[in-house]
């Protein structure tokens, strides 16, 4: 279930003032289940100030860089455009037809514009019923990586330990 | 991958004022990915209202009940207590001790009482990092009902038709 090219994720049509929570989910959703990146289109310091602070104290080289406008991002994509959406084809029907090589996984906010739709080489439905971009994103890396994401170390200053009854980190700040 | 009973999740530290989008997320989440409720412990009448009108329009018998106290639903709970919990044990190597009887999937805010790791019968990490509780219940619902949740139909006055290209709603309001 490898890749041969880097996933990143461009969220669409972030609105400071009413998406930040959700936004700061799906970059934070995007770095712990597999990718390399994650872009938003609107420009956004405390997003990028929360992403990268769980960087610094939890490892890994995840990037993220906000304001970068999304037909830029789109056209110049090298690999496969993937864009999750509850109009889209099955999940299970497109998972194989995507390549392995980098993708470009595309989720938006509230009104996606049509655009997007006609440019994607893949429309995907996580389910065809509303529920939650964080959601279709997550158990879409978690199925296209085969449940490598989760599974990678991050080597950060902090560390959480698994365990059965409490919460235990190691630190090494 | 059927399950005897049902699945329920609770919501737990939800703060109705800076919670209420995710917090409407994780209930949305419940419902396409497979649980019958949704449990908030805090009383929130706009996540009712959203939760009950993509009921309303997308079918499905979908309940979300707000305002109950979360001790009071754990201690009548008749089966499996599961708490998404970074801290806990990896979600691979405890999915397969799960018993397939009804289970609670209790998931938190910023902070979860002790009480909670202590109660549940599984603490399960999907994945050890920081990310997004609803990103935990999409992916958690995704592999304990082996993707059966998505495949269901719901048979709302709204729905959609999967399509590669556009957006495709049929209405029988």
């Amino acid at each position: 279930m490898t890749v041969e090219g880097p996933v990143v994720v461009l969220r669409l049509g972030h609105r400071p003032a009413r998406d930040k929570r959700v936004t700061t989910h799906v970059c934070l959703t995007a770095r712990a289940f597999g990718a390399a990146k994650a872009i938003v289109s609107t420009r956004d310091a405390g997003v990028e100030r929360s992403v990268r602070g769980v960087v610094a104290r939890f490892g890994g080289d995840f990037a993220v860089e906000t304001g970068v406008p999304w037909r830029r991002v789109l056209s110049a994509w090298p690999g496969a455009v993937v864009h999750l959406t509850m109009y889209g084809e099955p999940i299970d029907a497109v998972l194989p037809r995507i390549s392995r090589g980098p993708v470009l996984v595309v989720v938006g906010a509230e009104k996606v514009p049509g655009e997007v739709f006609g440019r994607a080489d893949f429309n995907v439905a996580v389910g065809n019923q509303p529920h939650s971009e964080v959601a279709a994103l997550a158990v879409f890396l978690d199925r296209f990586l085969g449940g490598e994401g989760l599974r990678r170390s991050f080597h950060g200053p902090m560390e959480i330990v698994p365990s059965p009854r409490g919460k235990v980190v190691k630190k090494s700040l």
